[in-house]
This record gives C-alpha cells, structure tokens and sequence, in this order.
C-alpha cells in the first residue's frame, strides 16, 4: 500500500480589484473578485516542501493587478480570466493548468437632477455576474453564470398532483406565490464570444421565462428559464441551475375570525426547498473538463 | 444593597412579512421585517416568572399578520409601524410602551418584451429601508432611515492636511476613492407625514449631495448629505450618520515597471474608517425618547 | 433655522491584530480586533473639510499596532483600551475623548499524545469577549461582555399564565427546551481590576445560574443570571443583557401516527423572541457616559 | 437540435432536526442539520410540471421528523444519513437514488460547582461535523468531513524557494505564522463503521499532524495531514482537503523606531491563499459516485 498525491490546486482567492477608466472625465469603474488557481507539477511541494515549481499565491496576486493595468481595464470577465489563464500557463513551464474565477458586481452611475454623474455611483445590488475559465493541455472551457438573482410570482404557480404518501401534510394549491434566487451557470461553446452582450440577453431571458411560466412546479420554471436560453444560444451548450424554493405559507389568521385570500405571507428561511438541473442541447460537444472544478450541482 | 430590575423591553424579532395587494390583476407587493417589543409592568415576570403581563411575543407575531390583513394591507412602513405601537399599548393595560421597527425591502416590476409583468417581480437589491417608532406615555417618536446604499467616487476625493505624528504613515493625497455604505437614521418632527413621498426625496437629495461634493473628508461628505436633507425637509429635526470610509488602496505597480495613474485599485476589508455623525436642526424640538431604543452611533 | 454638527465620533474599525509572545519556547497567543474612535473639535472638518485636528484613522490603526508591541503585548483588552485611550485623549491636545472597542476571540492550545503543544493553537470558537472604553473630560468607563454564548436546556422550562387575547394561539407548557444566545454587558465601577478573573467568574456563574434555574419564563433566567453576577462581583454596577429567545418547536408526529414526548424538535430560526433587560445594583454609582457609545439594548 | 433535461436532483435543504434523549435524566442531544434530494424519473416533472413521480421536499421533511422517532433518535450522522437513503429509495418506485446531507453541531454539558449538568449546554462552537451519503442504482458510498476547524501555527513555519519571476514582491522568510480553516472531506470504502470513532481519531490525527508537522508550504502540512489519517485509517480510501492560507502579516514598526521580532501580525481577510488537494491511497477501490454531487474542491 502506498499513499500519494491525487489532484491538487492552488492559488489566491478574493483578489479585489476596482479599475477605473479615465479614458475621458465620465469614468467606467469595473469592480472584479478574482480567484486564480494553478496546477502543475506540484508532487514534491506537498511531499517534501520544496517549493521549485510553486508560483506563490502572492505572485498570482500581483500579476492580477499588473495585467489590469497592462491591459488597459478588465474588459468581459470572461476574456480577463482568458487572458490570466493564458499568461499563467504559457509563461512557467512548470504550470500546465489554469483556472480563474471571477465574480463582478455592478454599479449604476448615480442620477442627479443635472443627469447622470460623470464620477459618482451606486452599487446596484441583486445578482453578482460570474465566470470560471479552466485551461489545460487539453483545451480551454468557460463557464458563466449568476448568483443571487432574486424573483417571485404573486401569483401563477400551482404544485398539486404529488404522489401521497404516509408522510404527507402538504395541502395541493392551485395558487401560491413561487419564490427562488437563481444561481445559474452556464458552458460556452468556444471561448470566442461576445460575453457582455450574451450575459444580458441571457440574463433577461432568465426572467423572461420566469415571470411568464404558469408554474405546475419549481423544476417546470426552471425548466422552461434553460430551454428560452438554448433557443435563442447556439453558442451556449447547456445551463445548470440551482434554485430554493423560497417557502412564502400563507397564514391562517382563522383564529382571528379573518379569511386570508392569498393576501398575507410568512416569508420562511429555513427549511427551503432546493432544485438542481441541467438543461442541455443533445448535439452539444462534450464538456471535457468544463466542469471539473466548479462547485456545486451535479 | 439591593438587586433589581433596570430598563428592559421584550418582543418577537423579525416577523418575516410579505403581503400581497390584489385588488387588481395588477399586484403590489410589501416585503417587511417587523420587530416588535413592548414595555410595562414586567417586574414580577422577571423576579418570579410570574407571566400575568407578559402578553406572548408569540401573540405579538400573531398581531403583526393579523393586522396586515384587518387594515389591508402595511401602507408605509412608518405608518405600519405607529398603528402597532397604538395597538399595543391601547388594548393592554400593563403596556404601557412600545418599540416597532420595521425593515423593507424593495422589489421591481419584472419587464419582459411586453411590458411591466403584473405579477413577477425581482428583488431589487441595494439599500434597505427602515424605521423604528416609540411610544410611552410621554409620545411617540419616529425615527426612519436607510442601511446598504453603497456609493463610490472615482475621482472627486482628497485627504491632506492632517495632524502628523511619530505614527503616522499615511500619504496626502489629491485624488483618492471615496466609497462608503451610508447607514442614515432621521428624527421626524411629529408623526404625520407623507412618509413614502419623504424617503424617495431624502434618499436622493443624499445621493445627489455625494456625488456632487468635492470632498476634502469623508465627514464633509457626511455633513452635506445631511445639510442637504434638512434644508430641504422642515419636518425632519435631525439627520444621523454613520458610514464606513471603505478604503480603495491604489495598488503599486512600480515593482513591475508600470505606473497606476489612479486606475487600479485594492478594495480592502478590513480595518476600514468609521465616521458618524449627526447633523442637527438648532432650532428642532428636544428629542424626547425618539432615541432610547435605537441602536448604534451616537 | 441653522443647521450645525451634532454629537460624532471617528475612528479606525476592525484593526486585527494577533500578537504572540515569544518570551519562552511555550508561545502565548492573543487575537483581538482593536476598534479605535475619538472625538475632539472637529467642527471643521465636517463644514469645511479641514483636517487640522482629524488625527487620521490610519494614524489611529498605526498605534494599536506599535502600542502593541511598546507594551510588550495585549494583556487583558480592558487594560489595553485604557491605556490606547489615555494615549490618545493625553498626546493630541485637539482629541478631548476616546472611545476604544475591543473583541477578543479565544484559542486553545492543540494537545498531542506527547501533551499540549508550544506553539499549536485551534480556535475554541463559542462566545467573543468585549469591551468598550469610553474616556472623556468627566471621567473613565468601562463597559465588558461578552457575545454568541449559546446554551439550551432541553428541560427545566415552562411557559404559562400568560394573558390571553383575540390574537392569541399559543398553547401553555410546562417543558419545553429553552435555548439562547447570550450577550452581555456589565459596567465596572472604577477601571483597576483583574479584568481577566472577573470575565472568567462572570461567564461560569452565567453558565451555572442559567443552568441551575428552573425558569418559567427566558426573563427569569436572565434575571437570575445577572443577579448571580452581582452578588459576587461588588466591582460591578449593572448588567445588561439581550438574548433572543431561540425557537425550538416539538414536531408534531400524530398525522404519521407517532407520539413526540419531548423528543424531536424543530430548530427555527426567525422569527425569535428577544428579551433586553437591565439588572443593577441599586446602590450602584451613575453610569455617567459608560453607555454613551455602546450600541444596543436600551 | 433538441434541448433536454440532463442531470438533476430535488429535496429539502437544511431540515433543522434537535433530538433529546431522554432516556434517563441524563439528557443527551443531537443537533444537525439534514438535506434531503432525490433522483428519479422527474423529466414530466421540469417538462410539463406532472409532479406524479415527484416526492414533495415537505414529505422529504416530516420524513426526516418522523424517522428521528421511529428510530430512537439519529446516532451517527452517517448511519442516519445511510438509512435515510434507503428508506427513500426503497420505498418509492419512482425514487432511484438519494443524496442525504448532514451537517452536525456539537454541544458541551455545562459544568457547575455540582458537577456536569444532566440537561443543560452550551454550544462547543469551532468545526462542523459533515456526511454526504450518495445512494443509487450502483452502490452506496459514504463521504465524510470537518469544516471551520480553526488552526494556527505561531512559529514552525517557513515559506522560501519558489520560483521568481517579474511580478514577484513577496519576500522570502524562515519564521512565519500559518494559520488556517481545515475542511475535509474523506471517503469511506463500505458503510460498516464506526463513525463516530472515526471521527475522533480523525480529527486528533489531522490536529496532531498539523502541530508536529514543520511545514515548507501549506502544502506540506496538508499532506502530512491527510498522509496521518490514512495511514491510521485502512476504511479511508481519501482524503480531500481545502485550506486556506490565512494571511498573518508582520507589521512593519519600522517607521515608529520599533523592531517586530514575528511579534505584532495583522490578521488580513482578503485575499487569502486557497490550497486544495487530495490525499489517497493508491490501492483503493474507485470511488464510483461517491463525489458526484459533493461540491467543492476538485
């Protein structure tokens, strides 16, 4: 019997970087969270602590706020974590893969009575834009999404029909409100897109779908959010989601001698209901290592 | 010496409230926290566990739905908020005070290629509205305020002039970010109000006035958001401040050969500036227990 | 009508800082997050952005670092957010107060078979000790506690004789699990004191007074365990707790045919009750400013 | 082009479950936190919303409830987990797999001058124990872990010899503090164990070889750790580990004439460096679908 090293990685996390375009006195602020890790022929760092093939952390960190300048900005998410990806595998022989997460979170220009301010603005709140890039010998894989993507219908959403059980209490309801925070990830096809226009097409898709889906059950939202996206994507291969079902019991105000029309909701945390899928084109290429190291459902 | 009962309140925290307007197809939606905590004769309970006073926080959960659906609805949340309080120490003879603080969230209409949807809606993030409303024997008091609107300037900040001390490091500058959370809590002279109508102008009479403030400090910053506020808005007496400086250190490149005229930056966590602060009408009526109950600056 | 600055305050927020003493192989570890604010005439630099007498936050984050080590260490954070405070109130003739905030958060020492470590820690985890010291013209406060000390007794709690309303659902008990977090906050009356023995005393008779009460109601409990504090600890003033009141609702089994007696419960998570209450000594001294800057219950 | 559900799984998330045994006046606790999803025939389900095969996750819920009674109580969370599985699996026709999740929180008996108490706790704090049972067509697979276990080195720690490259700042150094948040996660070959034993061995093994390990990189220490269990452990076939390096940074005192002989640190939050990696056993069986909807680290 022997013990060894299976698969590994390792970078720096959370490198907050905020660019500022001066390019003329209305300034473009770009606000990132990127997450560079390395892979590579790291046996002996974790066998004997010798650290000849280890481009520290600190290092990726560096090189993450230099390229932000080199560059000249960050640009779509994606083709900054392409870039990282790039330079980190071709420049060290001893790294043979990449892969850079970024998250970015957006920011409205500020409106005052004299119009939108040329330097001043407020963080928008709702969902954070995100993107993985994974590059290695074998090839290079983006994967985008959002989180935090909070939606509710008042109305238009039904769960009946589910098998009973001698567990069950639930009630059937022909009305209820349906509550979720989408957080979907979706694979490209290539890396040569124009990511900003897809993310917002994709994106309004997504409530689209959402808001216009006469809802039999979660999964048939869900459902319905991937299939408006493939349709109008052929560059997108397929799309995960994970959604609670955010749980809004309508309280019996009964004992207080008062109906309750589908008026008054208890908004409950935990537990929640949780649904994961994918929604896939069946001529979709293989995923190869798109997902390897992204978290999370399925 | 003896050992005996201070100051004490008690109640339900964070009654998850949403309701739902349906009078037309149409809907409208309220999305509330509500804390409600009573005062009274509660000595015995405390002493002895003796609960004769002590109307349940239960109860008082069970009151906040309740009333939502007997009055059709919240209304503005201050408003909510003051006819609790009434409730509360109307209708039992051993309250003779109470605290009601209510947080709302705000939510958009989902717009999809036809419109405004009537009945899909998504959370719209940013900044969180609130209010908290005393009353005891001596009035009632409205206190209400914002939390988590967060703004930026990319340019439009400096810092210099400091004292200098065997302890200080930091450098002068002329053009720095400026970002902040501003939590702001306002005192209203007396309780009718149009408060919906308040809060839209409030909020952007700060927004305006940080944007348009050419600060030397973040406390200048601060004290014209609050100047703003009250020049334009006689029925609030005092405006309270307390906002983080939430430092954007210029990254330094020169160890790479590059420059960073004032584009890229690292968003710090950790420590960050604290600055509160209150911002006073001198002529405003004393503040009586508007507030005794409120947490935090000052 | 004019306008003018109120009461305020500024500082450095969240300075962490981790100091180890070496004097032996058998290192001593102590981890503490140092909030730094002062006061003093700062009208100017809210009106006019002048910074004349605006010691910078830096400046202030820069001392808690060199004091530590001046000082040759922490010791007990009381102690520590005195002598920062007279520091700052004594060197800078425009800082006429100081208010200095300290979180300290507890490690262990890992024990291996071959017996506790010399310089191996694990975080304990469970509850932060805290202080605030207030200095100013009229004289020193200090105000210590303690924060997230969560406890349960799955029996040993009842709930009844509570007045019953239109609005009232809850069913009486007399066994129920009484769960909650404890903060507290006890005034000291004089500032010299063995800051590090009295915490310890303090959280074990807490610990035993809430253990040891048959409660009838989560007030008593907190009244018995600041009454406990107070009758060992002259030092002592006041104590002011909040502890919510953490739901731990019996399932009810009889729909699958099962009894519950006692056994399984639902942990909930909001809403809770909350329960704020002051115990004092009625001999005790004026607070004067202690609470002044403490945020939170009453 | 067709567009079609791909992999997907449903269920009931964090499922708040507090057992008391109280078979004799010593009461003994449980408290975890359950997930429940299932695998099945769900594809009319996302297509057309018919929930005929689809088990609400409220019965996924009461079951959860309901089994804690039936079968005395939960025990390891493992065997919990374990027979959660089957029951769901076995039970419905249109269930064919299940991923059972549970995390667990422990609790101390408070301790008096009497003694231990018989049903008084406090809640330990520090790491969470954690189970993920996957059970399907294929087999049953078991994985288990630690999350937040908290852990610092003040000395005993050396970081040199890594490549420099153009971006390179950081400085090389003998002395250093390492501190970090230990998440593992370990596969079991089979279902029959003592898990609870395990658990503890596994968990003063990583300890211990944290401690006693003079570590290179952080990379080192996490091998030794998983290398420890391992070898002490033949029912583990791997160890999965992702680990922080939490950043203490020497204050340069410097500019105040002071010396910091790895005495004053600043704890920093972001960015952290991020070490993830496997440890295994190079004759273990293949883990099948042990790690298919584990998320996280490789």
């Amino acid at each position: 019997m022997g013990i060894r090293l299976g698969e590994n990685q390792y970078g720096k996390a959370e490198v907050r970087l905020v660019h500022v375009n001066r390019d003329t006195d209305v300034h473009r602020i770009k606000d990132v969270n990127v997450t560079s890790q390395l892979r590579g022929d790291l046996e002996t760092v974790h066998t004997l602590g010798d650290n000849t093939t280890c481009l520290p952390t600190d290092t990726q960190k560096n090189t993450v706020y230099a390229k932000a300048r080199e560059w000249g900005g960050v640009g779509a998410i994606e083709d900054f974590a392409l870039r990282l990806a790039r330079h980190f595998v071709g420049e060290h022989d001893y790294v043979d893969g990449a892969r850079q997460e970024i998250h970015e979170y957006a920011w409205d220009r500020i409106t005052t009575p004299d119009g939108p301010h040329d330097h001043a603005f407020s963080r928008r709140g709702g969902e954070t834009r995100t993107t993985v890039v994974t590059k290695d010998a074998e090839g290079e894989w983006v994967v985008s999404g959002l989180e935090g993507l909070t939606v509710l219908k008042s109305t238009g959403s039904e769960f009946h029909g589910y098998p009973k059980t001698r567990y069950t209490t639930l009630q059937e309801t022909t009305d209820r409100i349906l509550a979720t925070d989408v957080s979907a990830r979706w694979r490209y096809v290539g890396v040569d897109h124009d990511y900003d226009a897809v993310y917002a097409s994709v994106r309004a898709l997504m409530l689209e779908a959402f808001a216009n889906t006469h809802s039999l059950a979660l999964q048939q939202s869900l459902y319905e959010m991937g299939r408006s996206v493939l349709k109008s994507h052929p560059e997108i291969a397929e799309v995960r989601f994970s959604m609670p079902n955010k749980h809004h019991f309508l309280v019996d105000l009964s004992p207080f001698g008062l109906d309750n029309p589908n008026e008054v909701f208890f908004a409950a945390d935990r537990p929640y209901g949780k649904i994961e899928a994918t929604v896939e084109r069946d001529d979709a290429p293989a995923p190869g290592n798109a997902w390897k190291t992204v978290p999370g459902f399925l």
